[in-house]
């Protein structure tokens, strides 16, 4: 059983200053209000006086520019940022972004957030063609695809390759002359633009790091749209009409930071909500209502304040576990040491508890913590998920890209209560989170992308397609096998 | 004004078992849950097979630990660790705990939790008889009373040592042959006595760091007593008779991790009656309540749940902000850049805020947030804290030594309404801390320290007592000054 | 004046080795004798039981490869490594080798000592096909060679780059099948092979890393050689015949280890052999003879056996200068602090020294030493160079590539004693130097690159020809000017 | 077989300057020129305009002021610094030096250069007193002698505890008020006094250090004097008459720098006369001279030329070595990995070599190279050691305090041989020592203390009395044995 809280991984923040002094110095601090992100590395690329200059490492921001020294050397009035997720697999320094690439007529620095789902025929297509790639990521490919293409300027090179490339993207450029920030057509990362006091743009994943740097909110990029910022201010082209909003409905209920806006909503509130709306829909008669810190405090205040049951704090998180190399040996955790969570016997003991969590992917962690508030004395714990069960994997930024990780993807509500060790478990519906989160387009489910649930992709699959409906089948045939067995 | 969200100090976080495997990596983990009680530094003092073996650093746990190696090399089946608090002076490692004294005969490590009230006139005394101390800390004294005794055996020396130092302490030693750990005649300091599985013996700061390791909680460790574990078993030994319980109630205003319990006491239960009663004792028509993030969250939960008024994330604290080197310029704070804390715009804006905080030390901070929240559009704020006016200097263990940096000690409470910006401003009552904690003794405040807010110290100051009345007849002169100013 | 002895840098030192139980350990211990060929960084790229694993990083290599855990991850039975020199310019991780780059069908290892004359105008050709580079070193050029060749093997593919490219290089690659040596048509660098007890092979830049790791001498790679081995064995192929040795004569003069053998020539014994010579070319009466250390004690200890004149450690060199980041303020440096070098008082003073040096670059350290053994009381001081004059750049691997650096380019032979402060200044003559070294080849220059010192590049310049043209004839122009200013 | 070319280790070097700007700096440039004489750990602590700074850790110098910025700390116009040497024991913070002693009215600092011969009993009688020592090292004594002394004034307390501690050393202190300097009644170590050119006095183990830092000598500290420097100037006190000089002529063998003089005799020069009286005394037919890198190089030439052999390079030492921490293993050692040292087999093989070393400590190192030199394919190595026969352990500093590591302590000339592996093996005279180093002084060994050859200790032993007996009986019996069971 891996010890991790959650496994859900986002993929990566984004942060971009044009025309400000101390544009690396303000970066640093757009993406530390975008740590959440991603902790696996990070960098920066700044537009120095006579050439663009970068720093780039693996751990946290506070590691990888661990002091002024490193931001005074990027100097300059403009820049980008990038926060990389912390994948279970291996970390590799040259997966951290931006992209630094220096050609012979140009330099250009490149940051992504997101997933293409073309991106393995690209690449064998492009190196077929003699392209080296550098890293594994992805990232690379719109590069290679700007400079094969024969048009005329940046401008309509990079428009081509936006048409090229397929999935979910947030891509931040820097040239010398200008930041140039694009989204995929179907919008499912978040991207926000603003401004500063004095004029210059911001463009970031998310809006609370408008807020951390004091710039204003300007606008979300939709859908299909390059945004190109240079001295003669900023320009919105889209570069394609064939768009359709689908942004990722886990963005609000888990990935975002409770103080950020996606298209005006407020993360904390649609968390709030779904909270709500989780009490009208599985009530159930308790004491307490506990949430699992930190994501999924906002639901549980809201369960709490709809059901008037007292919102209490049964879990605690240490707050200085980001950074801690030193782990329990099997033997301490079985001894039960606890580093990360730990229930407050005073508060459950003897109580029948409401647990609030935001989703269950793989379902260990549920059960674990269920297994931690059993034994701190709580009498009954009644699981609720404020949001509907994950089954289908994403494929489009977020770390899961297979069904057999998912517990709701492989056991029926029953068992997986029972695996869980739960005395009720239930899930939002759907329209739940539709309407908690209330967007307020006129598109499938408002604009939301709920492949995760329902497996309605908004898009074909591409290079993923043949493995995933294969995947279906050998689910499907295993599935009457054990079934079989349970007749027997 | 610094920038810097709480000015109160702890005075450290002690933790020590006896009997396990892997003693030093249990030890690891019991610091971990008090890291609160300290950032500047850590260490660990393992007993190994033929000797003590220690390592301490400055910086917090993890990176003081920063690899398995380190803890490999402390192998023994006991060991005892401190954390220290981070002063805004400077750091300097020899003053990083347990210290691991090298005798002809023998070695003793030693940690200590609190401050000594006649620390300047023994140390004097003692190098005026040839003591050479190495660290500016106090902690040293003990050992030298120890060593200079002339009683026979380690214990007797330790107990006639222990009756000469003054103030509030815990502390840890530990020696070849025994870990012994002992409580000023007071208990101004938290101390609690664990049991694992194996029958090995804990002793810690708080019950947080039992429940971390999965110890069960014995008792609390009484004012005056010595705790003497070795391989024969606990002994507990009255080294005083002449003790009066006046535990510092700032252990469960603030310091103290909600999931700990003191003397039975839950500090966040404790923490949402003081919410409760500030919601009676200073009501106030409003939209929402909003607690500082994270010490105030428990009363403000409390404060909303009495007032039946929203509980909302108003505010929204970096999770990632411990560890940055990187702080913004004067130039950047101007234009708004806030690392640490950021108001939640959609959440409070319109809003009239009840905004509940732990206590007020300088104001700067409270000023800050009030400001924080009008930016963000509150049309009115109710600042509501759950303790009484901080006015007095506490000379036990906590970081504030003179009155002049209180703003309570300083000004009316309309006058710091006015600094700090806020529409009301209200404190909780003296009563209303001592029946929200409810400890159950008969002695004075039922056992609290409450010295900060009336100035009732408990015991002399003896050092501090020439200079603190001296302080106060000057504080007497100037205020008499001003006053004639203000009516000129 | 820059502070530095010595300002000739060396492109690089690689070692492979192929079949044996520990390679990267091997490899790192191989570098370890090299790297007086490379100080800014170093790497190591080993094949694992599944895949190429490589490592690199800024620095000498005992900071690359600090602790054990690096190269334990680093298994596998093959290896190849790098270390790369110290440019004055700035310090890139990127440009780091060995380049690892990962291809959807495999991977391939990149090491390289050298510098080719066409990078330029392959670089602007690759990239005008939409190649993209990652470094600013011209080592990449080999690798997109190899993708876009359309040969059908790798063998070939390797052969038709190798035959594009110009210049002086000493390659080594590394793929899950084999490890790759080649070498320029004119053998610019050194490169030797040598086998294992085991059988293993191996391949370095120089004979003392084949002495150092117990590996014996098999023999030198040939001008124009494809050095292929595999589990299958040794494979040598001729893949150019249009060949021609000029091994860089700097190698015997000043580059390569005293301990290493090229072309089967001592290099001790060659410096040796110079500095006879340059006693019989150019004697003079004096009372000691002094070498700089440590490149030219050899050159001075021959000199001082054929003078018959003692030869004494006037000069001595500061054994841990290597690693000192803190340098002399100007203030202090004009106080008299030498951090580097000191003459040895008692030694020179009130004697008439013969100060041998192997080669003058900008003169400003010969100026320096001249002044530091004057100052130390030497009478005279008589400089003997153990090689002709500098006077032309270097395009195939030595750091000098425009003529204004060099002293001897810009000024008459008694011009340069004044500048230089020497009583008397000598040079060794070009076939002084031929006679000394003794390569037993029918060639020009018996095998060796003169160029440096008498401008016959053995091969024509490309890139570099328009440039290097127009800057000799601007020399000329100038030269015509100042002699004019002179004789106003 | 431990891998080390040498096993004596010298007890650290002093550096000290009072009255300049920039002092901290010019004391990291002085302890570079003596970092040879210790390893492990550095420190430097200065006289800021408030009170003393300090920074000391474990590492070269280079490691332990890593960044200008640790230096800038420490300003102020005058300093004092130690380098420590490498133990094969445990490597201790607590040990590194100089010592920084907080007191209630006042500062001290103290660095140490030696060895204490009756730490042993003070320490017991100290701490018997409560004295606490907060190292393993004897450096602390003093400080506690100085402050348990009831004499008026610091100097009287200093000159009181300079005649209660017995042995070798030389000891720099500072206050705020002066720096003060003092040698042991023998001189057991070199200290030398220097003046700058503003006037500001410096004080130096070696001579070396004030060449580096530009400053020029005064005199030598002689024994039994305290050095008194001030703003009043320099003042030199005879602490006691009872002093004979008996100054370690290892230092002029092995330990100092050739380029420094001590007492007037340059250590290059008496080398090289250690290396024509050796020719002398033990000549042989051979066809090189070849001397062990880099201690024995001097000695080497000076043999060479005497025997009017060629002087060659037949051995080389790896420059990069020191920083090392990767280690061939023993299965690489066996496969003939060699880090430290290679032959030169085109210039030994075949030949008949004379091998000059400095002296044997265990045999191991000489065994080794005499390996190395044969399988390089020398047809006949002579070991010449340019010093007696090391028999007897030192106490005044030197890291060997037992006889039975020492090889000639153990066996005959003959068996050494025949261990080693050499051809032939002769040791210098003692009065080949005495004449070559040539010391002006009437007094026994012209001053120099001979101990290690001939065991004639110039003070009691103290502590070590009793222990050194025993152990000579101990040997005494076991030889007995021995030779019985090689007669049986």
């Amino acid at each position: 059983m891996p010890y991790e809280i959650k496994s859900l991984n986002e993929e990566c923040g984004i942060f971009g200053v044009w025309n400000c002094e101390e544009a690396s110095r303000l970066t640093y601090f757009g993406l530390h209000a975008l740590q959440h992100r991603g902790q696996e590395g990070a960098g920066i690329v700044a537009r120095g006086s006579h050439e663009l200059l970068g720093h780039r490492d693996l751990g946290l921001l506070s590691d990888v520019f661990s002091n002024e020294a490193i931001l005074d050397r990027l100097e300059g009035n403009a820049a980008i940022g990038h926060v990389r997720y912390a994948t279970a697999g291996r970390r590799n320094l040259a997966n951290i972004q931006p992209f630094l690439f220096q050609f012979d007529d140009e330099q250009i620095a490149l940051a992504h957030n997101g997933n293409l789902t073309n991106a393995k025929s690209l690449r064998r297509s492009l190196e077929g063609e003699g392209a080296i790639f550098h890293s594994s990521s992805d990232t690379e490919i719109l590069m290679h695809l700007i400079r094969r293409s024969t048009k005329a300027t940046l401008k309509e090179k990079i428009m081509e390759s936006l048409n090229t490339v397929k999935g979910g993207f947030a891509y931040l450029l820097l040239t010398n002359d200008a930041m140039i920030a694009a989204l995929d057509p179907n919008g499912f990362r978040p991207l926000a633009i603003g401004q500063l006091k004095n004029g210059g743009y911001v463009v970031a994943s998310e809006t609370c790091a408008l807020d951390t740097i004091g710039a204003t909110f300007v606008r979300d990029v939709n859908p299909g749209e390059l945004v190109w910022i240079s001295d003669e201010g900023m320009e919105i082209i889209q570069y394609t009409t064939d768009t359709q909003l689908s942004i990722c409905s886990m963005e609000f209920i888990y990935f975002a930071r409770p103080d950020s806006n996606i298209y005006g909503v407020n993360v904390h509130t649609a968390r709030k909500n779904m909270g709500r709306r989780l009490a009208q829909e599985a009530p159930v008669e308790a004491d307490i209502v506990v949430g699992v810190p930190n994501s999924s405090l906002s639901a549980a205040s809201g369960y709490a304040e709809e059901a008037k049951i007292p919102y209490e704090l049964g879990l605690i998180k240490n707050q200085y576990v980001a950074r801690t190399f030193i782990q329990p040996t099997q033997e301490l955790r079985e001894q039960g040491v606890r580093m990360k969570l730990s229930a407050v016997r005073k508060v459950v003991e003897g109580k029948r508890v409401i647990l609030v969590d935001d989703s269950i992917v793989r379902g260990t962690t549920s059960q674990r913590i269920v297994n931690l508030l059993k034994e701190a004395g709580a009498t009954e714990v009644h699981l609720r998920i404020g949001s509907p069960a994950l089954k289908f994997p994403c494929f489009y930024g977020i770390d899961i890209q297979t069904r057999k990780e998912l517990i709701a993807a492989n056991h029926t509500q029953e068992k997986m209560r029972q695996i869980i060790g739960a005395d009720s478990l239930e899930f939002l519906s759907e329209q739940g989170v539709i309407d908690s989160i209330g967007l307020p387009f006129d598109a499938p489910y408002t604009g939301l992308c709920m492949a995760y649930f329902n497996g309605d992709y908004p898009t074909p699959l591409y290079d993923y397609e043949a493995e995933y409906f294969a995947s279906l089948q050998r689910e499907k045939e295993q599935e009457t096998t054990e079934q079989k067995e349970v007749f027997r």
